[in-house]
């Protein structure tokens, strides 16, 4: 007998990954699409499918978070929740969902440090797994595991990472990130073997930890791009993500409805589960 | 007390990674260049150091195999052997070292599955730890690894190998064995979405296992450089090696010598010791 | 006194080429929208510009051609119909709009080399300018001109085109053509040092004219990327054009629209013109 | 009848640059090498060709520089001398050697604007062809030429330059020349569409002229590479140029010693003669 398929809730529907995640589950033979949920007025009581520009679903978007809850929460097979909403409301959707026995899968960033302890003490107390997610994206999470195997044999690196010319900040939060990764190696990157000089300030990049230096470039026509390039004598080893649309988060939005459904207690991180 | 640095015999000393080997042992601290063997008889007696383009060494090149070994056997720290010479004598060399208790760490390539099982059954009797490395590049057994990752999630992937134009054959060994690793997955690749149809025969590449394709490029210039690209809906991921001086094999090569130390059997491949 | 604004008709302006020209010329300062005409019975009457994703612009979708040319004789500058419709209507499309003064700029493929010489002699004859542009990249034409001032100095070049899997023409049309460019340089391109061996048939590329290879990759993630890469002695450089959106083509329809007022005849390709 | 071959002299021919010189010229079939001259006593009388690496040329290397220009005005083909030299001798390199009709072929640099024009009066009135050629990388030249002529249709580029970790200065001299002749197009590059924030300082880059921002990667494994990248919505346009080896640069040593030939003044740059 097949397997009953997965029945999703998710919250944010209206927005642009919403869209995608509607989407995706959509089209993924083992989930349904159990429910849409959006605060946004203007899009309430359309359909969930014609707003992510497939085909109806006759899912409504509804802005009724608790009752999709208690509806999710009377199927026969698991539930989970998808909740691509605001950072200010995340916390409290977590708790609900649990409490209804829904399961959550995050993708919204800006949980303190101490939210997600206490979601997970919540979660444990509940044996309800719950996953949190900043960043979807398989691609960058191999990019970054590859850069730390690299990391073990190198000891020189830099990163560039390149993004449109409507991104304020730089280096790009993953780039920042994957500096981290690399600099709790323990070790000292790029010894200097000659004392360099900055003839324009700025020439040599951003020093970020165990002097990893990381390049900013901001250019219309691109997209987002990362490279991570490791150099010893004789050999240069390069590793670059190239992101061109949000469907590159919905293999690892589906795996994380997957994984979920089979774990008892909070789980942060795409590597996790990978 | 510090240790005793390691004695190493280079066999195939005045070959051109003969060469590369006798200098980085020389400036490796916890080695010591302990004999240098070759039989071209235009560099005899020449001192091995000056040969490789640094300072004298004191060793000198002799063709005196067996009588280096019974020196190296007499040394109170083991001795390895590191052989880069001819695929018609490396069979006999292993087994001499090993009959000596010297340690072999072995670069040349073209030893049958036979006698590789042969080999390690002399080393196993003989309780003696033995290297066979086809491919002493970090960096390529690094993207090696890396792609085996990645092939878990991707199912579309291509290869693209570029070297210079005095290369016959494509394409070349490392990206055909790069394809059969990722076809040892067990699945089958790059599904087909459309019906493809080139108008240059050729253009889509050689088909390798699995539905992997190669791309060879051949251009003076360049020196030798492989992609591997995975694609999946809206991302691109690349991983890229780059070799340009064979001084790139060193860092594996002692590796090898220090790990072989620590083996009692015949291992095969430098992944099998990072 | 300011310059009045260039009136321009779209023709085939609810297509996606269509309605990306439909959002320039209402953003650029020096035109104006006069009329969006298509044929498709699905869009008739909706506003071109909620249309085309940007704000309102009073000018309903219509497929009256040729009232709309009348109308556009009657301006007092001279109107511009820029034509992204079907192959089998340019040509009459063309003389439509010449009879009636209006000025061509045509994006859509698929003249004969006879109906293109006719519509020469038709242009000149009413001393009217008109542009058929094949390619509207100003992006690739500088990497074509680029390519062909680089082939006069180099004697080795291979093509490497990247598109989504769901291409089915291999090598892509563009390729193709940087190829036949290239070879009209007069001279035969990648002298062998070696004689090639092909482990996997194909893995040297497609054979374009002249010895020039072509390679082309197909995979989901990618859009349209090519690589024109020379090599000699010590040295390659590389020419890379990658397009991510139509948006990339809106320049150098701008720029036609301008061009083709201060012409009295037909002109070919964009690169005549920038 | 065959035109007789060129002779040439090689100024600086124990360097690194004048023995490829020797090299390229010895291989040329239009050319002889006349003379190898060199200060250095260490090399003294050794064979030029044996001191490059090829076959004896029975071409001694000697300290007598007008000697060998006294020489070399007695050919009844017109003598080329290729300098390499130090900065401080090539003023006077360049002066006698037009006092002897032999035509001066420069690629050190470091001469003043004054020195410049001072030798360009001396040409002028000897009539005799001069080439200061600070950079004989003809594909350098070719990627600034492409770029100049991508600077007129983009508005937003930067320079990523990336070169071994034994370089000190960042940026490479090249790069900011390549940003000084995009300056000179008289246009502000990279307007800003947004305010931008360094979380780490430097991550954009140097600033150069006219909003022009330069990266500077320095890795062991790299050697010597420059891209040039143009962005504009919905594509990017990238220019790379790879060196790996000096002998990059003969062909530009090649073409400028027949180009000097044909010239009657001091003449500036590769670019010039291409």
């Amino acid at each position: 007998m097949a397997q009953a398929p997965i029945p999703v809730l998710v919250n944010g529907a209206a927005g642009k990954m919403g869209r995608e995640v509607v989407k995706a589950v959509a089209q993924a033979e083992d989930m349904t699409l159990l429910g849409a949920i959006d605060k946004s007025p203007e899009h309430m009581d359309k359909d969930a499918g014609e707003l992510a520009g497939i085909e109806a679903l006759e899912v409504p978007i509804t802005d009724q978070f608790e009752p999709m809850l208690a509806l999710a929460s009377q199927e026969r097979q698991q539930a989970v929740m998808v909740d691509f909403t605001h950072p200010s409301s995340i916390y409290n959707n977590i708790r609900s969902a649990i409490a209804y026995g829904v399961r959550p899968v995050v993708g919204t960033t800006g949980l303190s440090p101490e939210q997600i302890q206490d979601l997970a003490e919540f979660a444990d107390k509940a044996s309800t797994g719950c996953l949190i997610i900043p960043n979807f994206s398989i691609g960058m999470v191999l990019l970054q595991q590859a850069a730390i195997a690299a990391s073990q044999h190198f000891d020189h690196v830099e990163i560039i990472e390149l993004h449109h010319n409507q991104k304020a900040d730089a280096p790009s939060g993953t780039a920042i990130q994957t500096a981290e990764m690399l600099a709790e190696m323990g070790k000292a990157f790029n010894p200097a073997l000659v004392e360099e000089t900055e003839k324009l300030p700025g020439a040599r990049g951003g020093l970020a930890q165990e002097g990893i230096r990381i390049h900013s470039i901001r250019l219309p026509g691109l997209i987002a791009h990362q490279e991570v390039i490791f150099g010893a004598a004789g050999q240069v080893y390069t590793l670059r993500h190239d992101t061109s649309d949000r469907a590159c988060y919905m293999p690892g939005v589906l795996l994380a409805i997957r994984k979920v459904l089979q774990l008892k207690s909070l789980v942060y991180g795409l590597e996790k589960i990978m």
